[in-house]
């Protein structure tokens, strides 16, 4: 998307250069930096370190980053050792493993010669899948959002909100929930943001609020608890936010919070959707509030804050008073009662098992 | 309440100095300051700048203002003045103007040289009014901890979710919501504190995780986005926070993200009460979602995050890209129908027309 008016991805192969680069976002919202990366090492730090985030950029950094390695060592003996270097970094990135996989069933069976341009050229199949994906979530998310903006006088704003950061920074492009709304924008319906800043680690305050900032969309950033509050007063049309895994009942296991909003949309006839490619989708599980074992992260994400300091510089700030602890669960399910629906690529669905069943027949299990 | 094992109030007479002296909340929870204030124009900047809040506390203040001043000039242009000056400091506390009010129609009447003994008498008995009636809210909401904990094991933690400062901070003593688990720990019953950090000013994280941990009370910080969650799994047994406002018809004007956790408690069949003296109940106001008008603050607070820097200093980060825009709704309403019961000085009472009228039949209106 836009950045000062210049088209980005979050990964992209520079063809004037012949490098891999990415956004590290590291720096954002306070400073834009693109960095090459041109060894295999260098991936493995832009994944571990989260220099990139977000499910279907690390599957597509791992990619590249298979792709980088075999030009310079393309031996079976180098694709199994990149598997693991590069797993090692984000373990349970469920997206990772799945990259790295089809990197290494693409390849094995090639002769070693072939073997780096077959995978640079999977890599950017793999980005562009990604963005094809992205964009049709953002196709599908805009009629929902034509349908709003068709109930209110012409001209009228149509106010979205959401929660996190499941918008291109996470993706290549387009994001998931922001694709609706990059969409509507684009297609020329006035939209307004709700960001929500999205505590502890505040994705929403850094990376939605500079998505929408450097695209120009209208926004405010609101804390965590307002949302609520806006609805009650009509203030919102909508809320759309993403998921990092959506159970095969339509159960939607996202970022900390997102359970609370689900709750007041409900009490507000507010429309509740979620946003997800249907890679995320586990159809292992049904009852997400009773099956999903939730992240227990570090109390330091919820004693501290990170920001631009006085002088310029990142820094962080206690909040609390030494000895407290802190209590840090990562993310919440939302019961699919609260979900008005679910948007994928290839269309919405109601989150139920026979919505996601009908919609993606052929991936039920059993 | 205890601050390192020794009792203090938030506002005292010393009786060995002669002088006023309050705690300077501006440090906490990184530093506790005790200062004496002994001039009129000391209690002004202690009000306006915050180093006191908190209604009951505002009022309680003001009143030791009055006396201070008498002790200086007792005479009638004094009295006025007195009240125009410290009125100003914080012109929508309703208890400031009370406790203003109330001095004011005491010393009028009275001789000069009656009047300094006579405020200064006046103004510990407004102190300890405001500290017996949080203790009766500590009896009576203690009734409703001591069922909780009879229907769990012997010597099973009770766990209490509140939200922002409703503690003895905010008051001369015991706090309100805080009143109620005060008297369990010192009733011997296990209870232990989740405590929303209250975005945006974080009273939470900075006053009241500072008194559970200055009073031995066990207790965990938690982001404003957590509860919900914590609810779905069992692990919060009640819900008690304050209000600034309750309608005649029980509603409940409190700070920002109250209503959320009304909507988790509702959703989880936990119980949801609010504590609260009543003098903060407006009976002049009915439905509080329609007819409060809500404080819009200043965009700093959610774009900005104070805290204690490396150094130990106290500063600020900023957690926004610089030209986003913030939207600061200070309080929401949360309809009666989510909360449980009020807990008042006389008792526990529905939140509804007829809980409330029961309760304080003198004070219903038309």
């Amino acid at each position: 998307m836009k950045v000062d008016g210049k088209d980005f991805r979050s990964i992209w192969y520079n063809s004037d250069t012949g490098k891999v680069q990415i956004i590290d976002q590291r720096w954002l919202p306070h400073e834009f930096r693109v960095v090459d990366l041109t060894t295999r090492a260098a991936f493995v730090t832009a994944i571990a370190d989260m220099w990139v985030r977000g499910a279907p950029l690390i599957g597509a950094t791992a990619a590249y980053g298979v792709a980088v390695e075999m030009a310079r060592d393309a031996s079976d003996a180098s694709i199994v050792e990149t598997w693991d270097v590069l797993h090692e970094t984000r373990p349970t990135a469920i997206n990772l493993r799945w990259a790295l996989n089809d990197m290494t069933a693409l390849l094995m069976p090639m002769p070693e010669e072939e073997r780096a341009a077959a995978a640079m050229q999977r890599a950017h199949e793999i980005a562009d899948e990604d963005v094809e994906c992205n964009r049709m979530i953002g196709v599908h998310g805009l009629e929902i959002i034509k349908d709003i903006a068709a109930k209110k006088q012409p001209g009228e704003v149509v106010n979205i909100l959401t929660h996190c950061n499941a918008g291109w920074l996470a993706t290549v492009d387009w994001g998931t929930a922001t694709s609706p709304m990059y969409h509507a924008h684009m297609a020329g319906i006035p939209v307004h943001i709700w960001v929500d800043e999205t505590r502890p680690r505040n994705q929403g305050a850094l990376l939605t609020a500079w998505e929408m900032n450097s695209h120009d969309i209208p926004h405010h950033l609101i804390v965590d608890n307002a949302g609520g509050h806006l609805m009650q007063h009509g203030q919102v049309d909508m809320v759309i936010v993403g998921t990092d895994r959506t159970t095969a009942h339509g159960d939607v296991c996202n970022k900390i919070g997102t359970y609370l909003k689900a709750l007041a949309a409900q009490d507000n006839n507010v429309p509740f959707y979620v946003a997800l490619p249907s890679p995320t989708i586990d159809w292992t599980v049904k009852d997400g509030v009773a099956e999903i074992p939730i992240e227990e992260r570090d109390d330091s994400e919820v004693t501290h804050v990170q920001g631009k300091l006085a002088d310029g510089t990142v820094g962080e700030v206690q909040i609390s008073p030494d000895g407290t602890p802190g209590g840090n669960p990562a993310f919440d399910v939302t019961p699919r009662r609260l979900v008005t629906g679910l948007i994928t690529e290839r269309g919405i669905c109601d989150a139920s098992p026979e919505g996601l069943a009908a919609m993606f027949p052929e991936r039920v299990l059993g």
